[in-house]
């Protein structure tokens, strides 16, 4: 059976070049003992994915010259050499960019269909919500009247981490792109709240939303977004970092924040981290997601764009701020 | 009677200027009901001072244009109108550049001069120690057979935190600039390794010496040092951060590491602070610090500028690196 692929043909130079990519149509192939085949439904675009084509040191291998490219996808088992999964079975993991494709078992993990769409899985309650919701509570730990700042709000992981900070009783305000992602912040979320960096000063409008200054920021973007927030930080104020979508094009020349010395000043805690600190703590993350967002608590929404052939322009999307809500590329056929 | 002080004309531009300061003579007031006067013997010279005469937001009001200049110091009591000190008592604090002067009650701290010579207590018994300490075993939290990267290690604040470090049985890196500082922190202090950053490429001799990555950085001079390091450092490693020495002088331009995405891709946590964060758990610090010392397993070394009108001289020093071990200006009388 024929699949098609997106493959990275070799790393881009600085910023993400449209001849990087190469669309192929090679047969799947057989399966051996433990491995299963599955039809990719729904692929993943992350601003990760600049990291991952970038060859230098970082939290995982890049991907190599003429690989498949590395993404997150959901789909259904379609064949299985496995004791662990069955035909039919909805499953999720690092797929790559494809149609299809044969994946060792432990590559896999089952996927709860019963519980909701399966593309919710790359969204909310998937790797993106689970970082914005072990970021939030486990790490910036929100705290009842506390002033809590979210980078990119209205994104995948930020939207999760603003509610999960509303939720702990925390006075929210978050930073988004455009009047329509901040109306929804505030008007959807439920944001105190929010900021439009596009057509605003955003040290300005940090000082008038902050007058207490901030007590935790959740940090996505990096940059002058940072600065600005270093600036108003309460003494032992916290800062969780999962990103820097701003500079992610431009690893090279990325700067870090001039007021640095802020940190010492300030006496603040900066911590970095990425879900593969959380890979075991999954089951804790869905545990809380899943019932608030069934209840109607939990916002959650997928811009998603149709056809493999379209990922160039889906890649370029998520450095530009186009999508509004969890950027998907439906690969599988219409449902 | 007549006093002399160091004076702050104004604020400086941008690095150390000599016409900042202007010496004075003026009468010592007399003293009201709670009020203490002192005999200073002797100045503590800090990195931080330069924090104190930029007039920016930190983490203490900036001294005030003809205003004494801020220090610690330790003196004698030789009046009292408060029922906290007697004459002949050995204090300290916030006492400005001055060989004498008038404080309230609340400003000064007694020290207890049976335990070690006065000037030790703004070494490695004062608040530089006291920084060490806290930041060594409290942020930092070394352990048995981790690799600890310790910046400035000769200096007031990092050979305590090296130190520390070596007592926790971790294996400690000192970076230090020169020779004779290098060979101090091998022959007297016992670290497993030093590197002169004056002399070698810091991000080579790092790598070398820490064939199996950074588990705690203790940071106090940021710059190029912080940068070589964020590359070198352990998943989910931590830094301290208790100031940046290398840019103090240049606030303004002071630059955040380039490659502070490693925060991310490496689960990093940054902490910074200063003494204020500790300053209710000063017993704790001597606690430890008083019997290592008598024991000599922990050594302390001052680097004494004789007279109050050199305290230019002695100021531009410490941004030159050229004191060899803590900075102290004896203002009172040769004892």
């Amino acid at each position: 059976m024929e699949a098609t692929q997106i493959r990275m043909q070799d790393y881009p130079g600085v910023g993400p070049a449209r001849d990087v990519w190469l669309l192929t149509h090679d047969p799947l192939r057989d399966l051996a003992d433990g491995e299963v085949a599955v039809a990719l439904d729904t692929i993943s675009i992350d601003p990760g994915m600049s990291g991952w084509i970038t060859n230098k040191r970082s939290y995982m291998p890049p991907v190599k010259p003429s690989g498949v490219m590395r993404a997150f996808g959901v789909g259904q088992v379609t064949q299985s050499r496995s004791a662990l999964f069955s035909e039919g079975d909805w499953v999720t993991g690092f797929t790559g960019v494809q149609t299809h494709g044969v994946y060792r078992e432990a590559a896999l993990r089952k996927i709860d269909a019963s519980l909701a769409p399966p593309q919710k899985f790359l969204s909310g309650l998937g790797m993106t919500g689970y970082t914005g919701f072990f970021g939030m509570s486990d790490i910036g730990q929100p705290k009842e009247g506390e002033t809590v700042v979210v980078s990119a709000a209205s994104g995948a992981v930020g939207s999760i981490a603003a509610q999960v900070a509303k939720a702990a009783g925390a006075r929210v305000v978050g930073i988004a792109g455009g009047p329509e992602k901040c109306a929804y912040l505030q008007s959807e979320l439920g944001l105190d709240h929010a900021i439009d960096y596009k057509n605003c000063n955003v040290g300005d409008a940090l000082a008038n939303a902050c007058p207490d200054e901030i007590d935790l920021y959740f940090d996505s973007v990096g940059g002058e977004t940072l600065e600005a927030v270093l600036g108003l930080m309460k003494y032992q104020g916290r800062i969780v970092v999962c990103g820097a979508i701003s500079q992610y094009d431009d690893f090279a020349g990325a700067k870090g924040p001039s007021n640095f010395m802020s940190v010492v000043t300030h006496s603040l805690t900066i911590r970095g981290f990425t879900m593969r600190d959380y890979m075991h703590r999954i089951p804790e993350a869905i545990e809380w997601l899943v019932p608030a967002w069934k209840d109607g608590r939990l916002k959650m929404r997928e811009h998603v764009v149709e056809g493999i052939e379209n990922f160039p322009d889906a890649y370029e999307m998520i450095f530009r701020g186009e999508n509004h809500g969890k950027l998907l590329l439906k690969v599988g056929a219409p449902s």
